[in-house]
Parts: structure tokens; sequence; C-alpha cells
């Protein structure tokens, strides 16, 4: 009813989570720079520790996996995508992962380096 | 180190999305009750909006499921699975859902009606 309704509280957009996986993301200019591969989850939060972008590559050769603190997407309910306001220069430099199973998920130091270079705060602490 | 760490905030646990899928889930009694069918994510806040248990049932049949909160989960490290404070006949009262695309995931009187059902203030009011 209202038109001015704090988009980041809600109406709340609800999505089975295995549908995030491949959903698109953008950077600021509006460009495809990959999508979603899997979202790593916080057991006891409930919240979404690492969504990991897949970017790059052709056909899954050269990709590579950047692990990216939730609150760096935005969602675009027009575009129906993440955007994250990062160009793919810099995204280039960003931390990226190997297999899923090969990364300490759980290591403090890890963490605030992920976290660290896209200026989030670990909401954990 | 310390053994009176917070376990409520860290050391967190992560773990993929699609394996929270399947873990089991246990009544105050130790009793398995079910396991976790899958999960609704909230796409702007990064949250688990609810957690679908699916309970009862033989082979998939008569199988009920229950959206919860996930507040009401416990994660127990040493189950490695959760547990809820709730009696297997509590549980038979609980709200339950036909199919994940048959529900309006996003009204507030179901939301309201589901966390209110569980004593659970919805995170995104």
């Amino acid at each position: 009813m209202a038109t001015n309704i704090d988009v980041t509280r809600r109406p709340f957009s609800v999505i089975a989570a295995d549908k995030v996986q491949g959903t698109a993301v953008y950077d600021a200019d509006g460009n495809r720079l990959g999508s979603i591969e899997y979202i790593m989850l916080d057991k006891i939060g409930g919240r979404v520790a690492y969504a990991v972008l897949s970017f790059g590559g052709f056909l899954g050769i050269g990709e590579k996996y950047h692990p990216l603190p939730w609150d760096v997407l935005r969602y675009d309910p027009v575009k129906g995508g993440y955007v994250i306001n990062m160009t793919r220069a810099q995204l280039e430099r960003a931390p990226t992962i190997d297999a899923k199973d090969s990364v300490d998920w759980e290591n403090e130091a890890w963490g605030e380096r992920v976290y660290g270079h896209y200026g989030v705060q670990r909401y954990w602490l």
C-alpha cells in the first residue's frame, strides 16, 4: 500500500536456496559478470556466509570462483539478478578459491581476508 | 582454546546450502522427527526465511511438510543434526504446506501464522 516501503527489509523476496544457484550477477554498469555457483550457509546463524560467484571462462574452462559476502550483492528485481558495485577488472583482483572442499571456510584469517577485500564487516564478530 | 566460546556466534559452522537438505531433525528427547527437505532463502537479507521439515510418512507417502523459522532449529554438533524443542505430538499440530510452488511465501499473514505458531519474532519486521 505504501509506496515508500524499505525494500531492504520488506517485502522480502523468498526463493528456494537451490534456485539462487545459477542466478546472474552484474556489475554496476549492467554487464553480466557470471552467476552464483553455490551458497555456503552458516548453520548456527541461519545466514548466508558466502555466495560463490563463478566468473569468466568458457564451458567451465578458465573459470574462477570468488567467495562473496552476501552484503556485496544487491538484488535487482528488474534484472532478476544481483548487482555488485565492482568492475570486471576489480573482480579479477579479488580472492579466488578452488574446489568447495579444499577451502577452510571457518578459518578466521581467511574470512577476514575475504570480507576485508570487499570492505564488509564479518557478521559473526 | 577457550572452552566457554559463545557457540551462537562463533566459531561458526559453514556448510553448502545444498547439503543442509537431508540433515536430520530431532525432538528434545533425541527422537528423530524427520529431516530438512529444502530451504527458502530471503534474497534481500541473505537469511534463511524458512527451513522445511519433512516429517512422518513412509517412502514419501503420508509425509507432511512443516515450514520452520530457522531460530526454532538448534544445531547439535554431536548429533550432527538439528534439535527442536517440541514433541512429535506438538509438531503434528503445526502449520503444514503442500508443494513448494503452491505456497505464497511472501504473504505476511501466512508468515505471521507460521512464525507465531513457534513463538518466534519475524526477523524482517
